[in-house]
């Protein structure tokens, strides 16, 4: 961006408004999409004998020639070609003359676009899919290496109950695998080709909009042209997919961050995924997990662009949807590279299991756990067992330890005296409810931490994935 | 709201505290499912041995007391039961003592509020799926009596083809069948109980969450606990889903309240839809399309709100996510109402079929129909087609008059000096070509305008509504 | 933008990093602003004894130079450098060696960005309060000749009062006239200078920060350097600023779009801003007013973007903030561009006086003007008059006229039938109630819509600009 | 909220018609500004001639009347009166006949309506800076008492310098200083009264609107009528400066969070402000703390959601705009409680200064104070000065010391192995850049984190505050 209160007016009044008007800066991006769907128009127009054979050949070979111009870069997008369209239309009647007008029977530049368009989302929203596929696997693979590793599982930040590291990040893919599924539901939604709605009220044509659409990887022709040239709605559910992927990556970078602290010191970041500094090796600053929170806010923001474009404009077209493209543009990048990113970071994420273990035995974590046995060895009444529970661990604070680290003998005393000397306890399984692991291990049932539970969710998980 | 700078200060530091922490005021709208939830708990917890049959009795009988003293309204939701689990949890303690804090076994706060709050959105999204049915059953039964009525069809809200008034309803309807697919989307996504996950880590008792969500009307049992307490995606889902609904009506709103004005003239709401004035007895404000357009601030406002509130929150549970119910109650009581309120005023919506008829001769709307005559008729190249038609049009403009209603002997005299006399014209074709009937009927293909296709178009979507 | 998905992984995962990290791609933007600071900041560690008057000079010539590399388009910016800051660090050390190096002391990038960011914040500021000036002026010169131009007042989009199409416009100005206020009430919130906070603690230099801020245009130095870096309400507040322009924009531009339909005809864009059509010479898209209401969305997801990213962020510096940047160059090359647009579109708006003068004829608006007569000369009950007045109004709808056009001498017979015949009736004054002129012009007082008082408004509007 | 898809379909219609139309469930909020804005208007009215004597004090004894009987709670808002304006004329005229409804000469409900929700807005406004200031004043009088409390200054949420616990609180003040001085900005640009605005076009009496908007508080009479009725930005602007200081205290929210972790372990909350657990007596949630952070998106949403019902409204009121009122009563309360309880939460905090200090002893704090030793002392360059820091850095590690720790006379080695043994080290010097307290004294340039620099911060806020 050149600044433009400086000497801009150099530019006249119509330059200017060129610049305003035009939107092949950006959809350009789309030149892929509007190639493919002039050739299957072509074919279906040469289908229903609107174009001859010979003009069908010209037309395809002019395409493929223009296709190959953009790969190369030789392909010259102006503003006096105001979009992409046009630029390809244009550039498509120099090289074949009058055939290349015949192109434009039975179709107009509002269903082009809205076809265009919606091809670019479709092939996005599956692209996406794949990336968040790959992302998961990479997290499980770490999760496998951790259904035994303990750290301190947390709600409101603070130490509540001794899980696997494994399982949280189980926890992280499960989010993942609901973004997965909501692009699946929305690619569903956007199964219909707008194609042959021409600008509002179909054409007066005898087309084959159906095999059209199934040429075009759609499952049937939309129902009402007006609708069709009219809404976005698939450009709207790709960005809310999004934004539930970013506020995904948030979350888990939020974690990240936190754990990368020297006060958490659960984990460190390769190398490269974090800056140094020449005065203090040892230092780190998590910049790209930073980055990951923050790029949430670029895609709530590009969401609520469009919804906002979009509310109370009448039907059909309107020109303020040429506002659709860029934040749908920006918010697909930025996910895509936010997921490549995440992936590579957590391969070579270093994880500290002698801190995680450390911190679970802070905060009597196995609190619940010796209540619990109160109640199924002695059935002691639950808010008893509660009461006995919180005089052990004020022992426990007295002596300065850890609830699990206090002598069992001494457990044992206080419990009988608590009971009545006619109870005899029994140390292992007092041991086995005062262990982090035991506690852990406990957890057996479905959705639990255990270990043998965190690896079936693991392959069910991966199961899911290959379908 | 008292206003909170007056005289508040009678309330202490912990009065104003209390009532900054406590839900109860909003989440007693869940009464009904806690309630669910508490019973098919408790039938599941018998049927692992966790409590015995006269237990189980107590409870039941215990909890259909309670629904029945807040159906009537004999409940107290004091601000002292901080939230309405605990509410319900106290009374159901003081009916049957011990019994029913054993029904707290096997669950969490986390796991319990997750569950309520999911069975809520589910009903809701199966309302709003509903009235949105009856809705569009509403505008197909219009469009039915409207498929030969002609109106102007717009883009740029300017006159752009001949339509009927059937066609652009039928457009509405497409917008509410995808709200309708998205929300079983949605309905799809949350179809995991997440009852039994306990506070995160799961639970050590073998219980069976399988069925106990089917039970409850799930698919399965979710697959992670942590996951199961710190995700609010259901709620977002909805939200937008909403913020979608919302969108859709207010670019209808926003076209009835075109159509009322004066100069339009094409519809006009019944009295009770309408604001009147004792002194213009002909004055009507379109009031309620109004509320219909501005209330979708509302839905994106609750939208946003709540991916705020998520933004970045490390697992699992954590206080911030109480801010969620607020925010999806009032979206769908939002949305709820205004798709009742809608469907009403439609019923009794004044159709001015004369003067949408009048303004389909204003704009030559048959221009582009006389241009395809000349390109089939006479195999003239399109662009010169488009340059005699041009001098057609400017004859009309002189004449003061639409190009339909032009004399045809007068442009059978401008087609001939234009095309050679050795052309003869057929007027009958010619003045097939200028009527807007026939114009409006020749948009014959998948998707089109014609009243034929209209009619399988509402045909195709009431047969899919019966699905 | 490359497709993310295509073969991109020709580039290796520290390449895709580099490409992460870096902001040079956009914050080059800030080169101006950069090198302004650094030549400030130069010349105050030379004050202060920390640089010798030769290091000085080889600073600034070396500043000088880059600045000119930089406007020549010969400046490099390669993404090894990541930001603008390192690009122009690196370059002044190449050029002029251990000099360059000592600019760096007693500030940091931290302090350095902030300050960079806030100079632009304060430039794009001004710009758009100027840029503003200059369409209020457009408007008011528009309004001068049309203050007595009559065109139906609205609410609810019907006819309310007879207004003239020059207080119409003078409505828009006020809104304008508050975007300039509140752009200079940011400003003066923006008026500390961050420079020399340093990395979050300040610097132990006995530095001059209150000169060193005058000197870059700031009103005093920031009072606590932790804030200083942490901070970014400045982009915000012009975020919000700008979207609040963005908001008037859009709702004079849905009045523009409306009164250009065919139905309205109120007014036509000149050529250049309107879309027309080879074979519907008569034909106008607005599309100028349509994009101008679409950016409202831009400008709306820029602030939300922002807010977002911004939330809950621990203090001081984190990478999250990178992303206040492009939000805010968007939403100020935005808002820039279209109030220029405004304006020139505006100068050549064709106004079509008769058809605002027909449809005052169109909705009794006189009638409100009847029942005041009423009560002033007759001295009839408020609610009587109303009552009379719904008599006269149904006998003007009988007769298919406007209450303004209906016969004197007819409704004399209603009034004296309905008021008694010991009444006399002052027919100038009744013929001057029903008089849409009179109307417009008895609206005489403070803010109301007569000539007179629309000229004092310009006037007083005119004056204020002028400070 | 009854479910609506439940029976609520004994309701007829017209019946819910009325619920949705109705704004009195939400509106009566404004009953005080109703009251007082008739109050002033019928004194103007007798000024000018309008009514008489005797009618004044008619008027004037029956809004006293009703207001009393408000605030008794004897006064009935029912549905059946719409609105609060209509409910309190009405209940005017059953009280005083006649006289009430000459009250409504020379206004109407559009300029009614808008005067009353800016009253309110300006209270709000006022009531927001008064606890604001309170707030700040909190947080200086708790800084006081740590201007030597040493922290880790963080950045990334990474060690970065040793700074006082009372510098990071001056830090936050200044976010809420600036709230201020926002809020100061919006009272201004909301300082134009609307009264006498009518319908749109202003009213034909003359009316004397400069001295009752001084009567109302105001500085003068807004300019222009339809703009009056038209705009809402004194609500935006309300809802903007709410979500500011909303983002402002979700992040001092987030930091009392993460510091209330047992792994920070710097602050943690009184027990009132805290949840705790039967079993585990030390467990305190920072439930207070989180639910601050999580209102930040109630604020974000109101204002997302008034921004998107203004987008697009054509002049001058229309009914959307009923929507404005519960967005702002919702973030008007939020902000307030929630710098209320922040307040109280703060005075009672506890704050674990032990454990502060000891973070300062990880990450080598004052690594960048012994390169600046080096550089001051013996002229060593800046590059030069890193490396040597670097190789006492990675002493310290592997010493498994912080490089505060570290033996002098072991530094003192290495240095001189480094620079040669000509060199002599200031023992005491080399101390002294070695000492974290003094790290932190040394930065006492303005803004810095000195005892005595924040003292000056503190007094400078404080006299600000007097103002």
């Amino acid at each position: 961006m050149a600044k433009l209160w400086g000497g801009r007016f150099n530019e006249s009044a119509n330059e200017l408004l060129d610049r305003f008007n035009a939107s092949i800066t950006f959809d350009k991006n789309l030149w892929e999409e509007d190639i493919q769907g002039s050739i299957e128009h072509a074919k279906m127009l040469y289908s229903i004998g609107l174009l001859e054979i010979g003009e069908l050949d010209y037309i395809l070979a002019g395409l493929k020639e223009i296709s190959e111009e953009i790969k190369r870069g030789n392909f010259s997008f102006s503003l006096d070609n105001e979009d992409i369209h046009t630029a390809i239309e244009s550039a498509l009647s120099e090289k074949i003359g009058q055939a290349g007008k015949k192109l434009h029977t039975a179709r107009s530049r509002n269903d082009q676009v809205a076809l265009d368009f919606m091809l670019y989302c479709r092939k996005a929203n599956q692209a996406l899919q794949k990336i968040l596929s790959t992302l998961i696997q990479t997290l499980l693979n770490i999760a496998k290496e951790h259904t035994q590793t303990l750290m301190p599982g947390m709600t409101h930040l603070q130490h509540a109950q001794p899980i696997s590291f494994g399982y949280h990040l189980v926890a992280w893919c499960i989010g993942f695998k609901r973004d997965i599924q909501r692009l699946r539901a929305s690619f569903t939604l956007s199964n219909e080709c707008p194609l042959g709605s021409a600008a509002m009220a179909g054409t007066p044509y005898k087309n084959e909009r159906e095999n059209l659409a199934r040429s075009l990887g759609f499952e049937s022709a939309s129902i009402n042209a007006m609708d069709s040239v009219a809404q976005r709605d698939f450009a709207l559910d790709l960005l809310y997919d999004i934004a539930m992927i970013m506020l995904h990556i948030s979350r888990l970078a939020e974690e990240l961050i936190i754990w990368s602290s020297y006060e958490f010191g659960f984990v460190q970041f390769a190398d490269n995924f974090a800056t140094g500094s020449s005065i203090m090796p040892q230092k780190k600053n998590p910049d790209v997990a930073e980055l990951l929170r923050g790029k949430c806010g670029r895609a709530y923001g590009n969401l609520m662009s469009l919804l906002t474009t979009m509310k109370s404009l009448p039907f059909a077209y309107n020109k303020d949807m040429q506002e659709d493209k860029e934040a749908v543009f920006d918010s697909v990048q930025t996910a895509y590279m936010c997921l490549e990113i995440l992936n590579e970071s957590l391969k070579t994420l270093h994880i500290n299991k002698a801190n995680m273990r450390k911190m679970c035995e802070v905060g009597h974590l196995v609190a619940t756990d010796l209540a619990d046995f109160l109640v199924q060895e002695y059935s002691v009444a639950f808010r008893e067992a509660h009461h006995i529970t919180g005089i052990c661990v004020r022992y426990a604070e007295e002596k300065g330890l850890d609830l699990s680290k206090v002598d069992i003998a001494d457990l044992e005393s206080i419990l009988i005296r608590e009971l009545g000397d006619t109870i005899t306890i029994n140390k292992n399984k007092l041991a086995s409810a005062l262990s982090l692991e035991d506690s852990m291990q406990r957890r057996n049932s479905l959705g639990g931490c255990s270990s043998d539970e965190v690896k079936r969710q693991i392959h069910a998980i991966e199961t899911w994935l290959d379908i």
